[in-house]
């Protein structure tokens, strides 16, 4: 399935690129719009897009690492803030709702015996396992949660859907994100682990001694993608992993958030290069990590606006911002449309302006 | 007028912050979006806001200054495009239109006989006089440009429009904008001159000595923002100031584009200083100087897209990102209503979650 992946259409790309020359503006004076709109054109294989329909899916699950008093929030508003998204009461879900966007919530694997009602039931297990004691999954569930987010995908494009945000709930995993970031990277714990949630300094060095313990102890290959989310990352990560697959696979926009969302888009591209070219970032977030990710990935999010929710919370403003740079495309008129010759002039003039 | 203007609402912006504390996500986390929220209360003296009714006004005026070769655009272009405007065909109208905002051409001092249909006329003159010469206008046509601002908050606030943009259509912009900043603050022609719309290397020292010129030749007095707007400003930049101080005194937010556009509202906030508390800036140009600004005001704009496009292109966007501040302050659940507490779990967990 992977291989059968291509790349953006670079021939759409170039002639979004030369329609952008013609549009009736300084070169390049609609900046990060310009290059949006021409890169929807390479994932689309159309110069003029519009994102009719936009989700965000939110991969819920929890980690056992909590067990190590990595985060300050309990593991329970996992289950509870999962069920909340569906009733457009978190920062995401609010946001996404008042746009008018879709949100779904897929239980990859929260710690309940079941998947409420409203949100689609792909739990591989009741949590992970603490990535500071061992691996938090076997190789076979981590291949589950990927499929999983494929499936994301792939009913969104059955589904009509135009672009694809990928978010997340799972208490715990800025800690699994860090551990899977340093071991895709060889970044030290320190670099890559942030305050997620608001830490003290206490519980934010036990918290980089935890990333370092559990990159030390599972030691897993960083050229198997799939082994590195298996060992020290969560179903969330994985899933969200293989949501950035299925939407290469599916050539519809995927857009990250924050930490936990583009360090599973690394992952992605570490499995799949050509998925690149199908991700968007939407907003800069301050925790610790992302920048190196952004390096990584070598793109540059749209949006810096502080933010560190996560949810998937930046997806609906990228979203937005997307939407702006088609209907600065496909509304605009080019040089001639817009009369800034002398013929129109002419005729404007010629009646007496 | 000016004296009657308070600043923003400090009560309604504490209780906005106290909600923003209640709600259920990491205190800060939504970074940007609270902080608007916050100013959005102490704008209307409501906690929770929406931005329903979004206009962007458009200031345009000729300038007379394009006879010294400081633009790459011709003079007829500002008649051109504000009449494209008029049928959203331009970038920020193509923008506003697809997310139903309204646009309104002012035609405060275009280099045409009539104002073209579609356009209000408030027409001062048929552009402004050289400012490498001699003053743009005399101090009547001024104090008139600045009450077509006023006119057009009062306007819009009377209408119920919820939010205005200040934005521009004039040829040669660039360059009063930098002959009134470094008249309001000081600063030498060379921090304060960008390259407009595109110009070459040459054309860009000579416009960096025209600004120089207008400022030497002119001599407007720093305490006198009327006197600078007059002698080095234009229509459009006199006008966009009086949007700012019209939009304090109904009580609106006032949505501020690239470098002329917040240059006009640093000098309205020199001529009333409340009505700071009523500008948001949208996106930070690329355009030179427009750092100075922004210290100058101690605001910070809230996108970062490499634009610098003008017409007010900027506003559209941030309208979303401020309806997006709204939909969180609005929508989300606070801590107990979220059910992060012990009661909701004990319900959910004793229904065998």
């Amino acid at each position: 399935m992977i291989s059968a992946i291509a790349p953006a259409d670079a021939e759409a790309a170039e002639a979004a690129a030369r329609r952008q020359a013609e549009l009736a503006k300084p070169p390049g004076s609609l900046g990060r719009l310009e290059t949006i709109s021409i890169r929807l054109a390479g994932v689309t294989g159309r110069v003029k897009n519009t994102l009719g329909r936009c989700r965000v899916a939110v991969f819920a699950a929890d980690n056992g690492v909590v067990k190590e008093g990595v985060a300050v929030t309990p593991q329970s508003v996992t289950l509870a803030q999962s069920v909340n998204m569906t009733k457009h009461m978190t920062g995401m879900s609010a946001i996404a709702a008042f746009f008018g966007n879709e949100v779904r919530v897929i239980d990859v694997g929260i710690d309940s015996q079941r998947t409420p009602e409203g949100i689609l039931d792909r739990k591989i297990a009741r949590g992970t396992g603490n990535i500071a004691e061992g691996p938090a999954m076997t190789r076979e569930q981590a291949l589950a949660a990927i499929a999983a987010g494929i499936e994301a995908a792939d009913t969104a494009k059955a589904e009509g859907v135009d672009a694809l945000g990928i978010g997340e709930m799972g208490i715990g995993n800025t800690t699994t994100s860090a551990a899977v970031l340093s071991a895709l990277t060889g970044a030290p714990a320190e670099a890559v682990t942030g305050f997620g949630s608001g830490l003290t300094d206490d519980a934010f060095r036990k918290k980089t001694a935890v990333v370092e313990r559990a990159v030390k102890l599972n030691a897993p290959d960083p050229g198997d993608p799939v082994g590195v989310l298996a060992s020290v990352g969560g179903f969330d990560l994985a899933a969200m992993a293989g949501a950035y697959i299925g939407c290469a696979k599916n050539r519809i926009p995927a857009v990250a958030d924050g930490f936990i969302s583009v360090t599973a888009a690394l992952a992605a591209v570490r499995l799949c290069p050509a998925a690149k070219d199908f991700i968007f970032l939407s907003h800069a977030s301050k925790e610790a990590g992302c920048r190196l990710v952004y390096e990584q990935l070598g793109l540059t999010p749209m949006l810096a606006l502080d933010m560190r929710l996560g949810e998937g919370s930046g997806c609906p403003l990228a979203f937005q911002i997307m939407r702006a740079a088609c209907a600065a495309m496909n509304g605009m008129a080019t040089f001639s449309e817009a009369a800034i010759d002398d013929g129109y002039l002419a005729e404007i003039r010629g009646k007496d302006f």
